[in-house]
């Protein structure tokens, strides 16, 4: 995998996993259209590497990320005052197919939920498979109150919360921490300290590494067609891949390792 | 706003916000066809004026609302007895007519749920944006055993609980009370006294009120046409809807408001 | 009711209520094609009998079912290696069928579960109408970590759970107890001895029987097709079930028994 050069999020891979750090903490990791741009390339790289598991994503100097970036905005307010129209459409609609990206990457993603999670960075946090956060962080869509509207963001709320948390919090603004947060079902681990979050990480990525990837590929691509798909189309192409998977390598492997009591190659360390 | 004359329901305005109480206590509030029309006729006024930021439904006599209506149930039995085979379709038809408006009323919709919330009142409650419930007030599907169906009901319970709760609880009749309906999903919030449950609404209507009105209206049309329009499309007119409102006054205002570290104008009293 | 000869599963009838058990207890139950086939033809003749209210699936020897079985996974690999190319195809399909069926059984379903809850046994607790677990009961995806996918079981587990927690599950394989599958929302009620569970099925099988059989077969489809048929389409149709219903026996009986304030008739002991 060749990672593109990046200014505003931080790469480091480290045994299978790639470790994104998004890295304008000025900031708060605001959402910058540079930074939309970098993480669409990440994205693009991980998908073409199948030795990529898992794609960690957090935010450097306490916070995740506090929603979209001013100075884009007062931009884009510039490019329509001088009769460009669609400015503020693209810069919005570009954060959408990013977190679209985001949601179908390949790899397992995972993110680091600390400090600030508003607006845009909320959105990311409802597209992670696992998603850790810290008991302080602090959740919210501000959007309405700023007068406009989550417009990207707030579709995968409703998948992530369902319809009734989602319109909510949408509709209020409402603000609420990381254990508020594990009930509303929005994330899936909370811990009250920063070693305690690099240990529950530590143990989830040891899990991650004991599912096969492709296996793993094809079961994420599975379960985000359920509710796209017709039930007995999906099922029919479910059972498909299930042959294929059974017949492949991983299939074999993991067989064997079964019966003979070990863990499966893929289980172990490597990059 | 011309609010329409009503028998069975009292209405109120205050500051943005309209105060619907069902108001039939000798009945605990059963949902008869004149109250349907009451609501039919309110929730359209509603719809016309962009000055009500939000409408709170509530029951008198400490109930929300019982259920059907006997006599209505009556009513119609003569009817079809007399031959006219369409009496029950129709009432039973109207109810989800008005159901179906009110999840998509475009202003905020706040059940206060006490004493008996069931067939109709539980249908109710679950499409408004916000509910409180009484800890002891008393929630249950109870068609089955009285040998009818939650015909115009049980499909927003699923929409609202997810088919794993809609089906226990419309297949066995349960009953539960507000601290059960919290842990399910169903209601945001229980208080067990009438001064909390008065409290949190005051709250919550003040942070309705820091939420642009457009901004809001636009919001919950968007939320609710998740899983109705396909999700590129729907991101799509979001985009443009982003741009409308960064661009229209509220934008503009919430920006100004933000920049000058003061609430915006729409936070402020006013009717 | 004609009941199918089995000898993989047990079949006994009792007030309205059969009572199946997977009995391969040397495999932990786990699920043979032969095992599909039974639970098939016991499906077929429960949906020709309005007579039976509820069916009540449970494991022998203190496992509910431990997934696939290895022993059918074989002759699948056998059959493969001498040409069929159908054979995973066929084994993986038909469980899903068999589920699928399940799914939308007519009477309520109900899962015990106790021991393992594993791959196939997962899928079946995650379309049963209400599942009590016991406290100890161990759940897990273990799919990806042998090298396959959950193919016939990941649509189900989303459909139960949501997405948010179905993906961490498949992805991961996490194992978890009866109360943490009460708080994801996997099963309603748990218990945390023998008896307690034993107690809790008698209450529920009572609670079923006080609803109208005929009311509560239209009920199940009516809520298994929410998502499935535009909702003005449904609400139409079940405006007119609604009126078949009160006009027919059942609603009849009921509306009579809640004027003379006592139990409707299908409410007794009967078989």
């Amino acid at each position: 995998m060749k990672l593109p050069e990046t200014q505003t999020i931080l790469l480091t891979r480290d045994n299978g996993v790639l470790h994104v750090t998004l890295n304008r903490p000025e900031a708060r990791n605001a959402m910058s259209l540079a930074m939309v741009e970098e993480l669409m390339a990440t994205f693009e790289a991980v998908e073409s590497d199948a030795g990529v598991r898992a794609l960690v994503l957090r935010g450097s100097g306490g916070h995740f990320c506090a929603g979209g970036d001013i100075k884009d905005m007062a931009g884009a307010r510039q490019k329509a005052a001088e009769g460009d129209r669609e400015a503020f459409f693209r810069l919005n609609r570009r954060f959408g197919e990013m977190i679209t990206r985001a949601n179908r990457l390949p790899a397992v993603l995972i993110t680091v939920l600390e400090g600030a999670v508003m607006g845009g960075g909320f959105g990311l946090a409802c597209v992670s498979d696992v998603a850790l956060a810290a008991g302080d962080a602090r959740f919210a869509l501000p959007e309405t109150g700023l007068g406009v509207i989550p417009a990207q963001i707030a579709p995968f709320v409703v998948q992530r919360l369902g319809l009734t948390q989602a319109r909510r919090l949408a509709l209020t603004g409402a603000r609420f921490d990381g254990h508020r947060a594990l009930a509303l079902g929005l994330v899936h681990e909370v811990a009250d300290s920063a070693e305690e979050l690099d240990k529950k990480l530590a143990e989830l990525l040891t899990q991650v590494r004991r599912c096969a990837p492709g296996a793993n590929r094809a079961t994420k691509a599975l379960v985000l067609d359920v509710d796209q798909v017709p039930m007995a189309e999906l099922l029919d192409r479910a059972a498909r891949e299930f042959a294929d998977a059974v017949n492949g390598d991983e299939g074999q492997e993991g067989t064997l390792a079964f019966v003979q009591k070990r863990a499966p190659s893929w289980a172990g360390d490597r990059d």
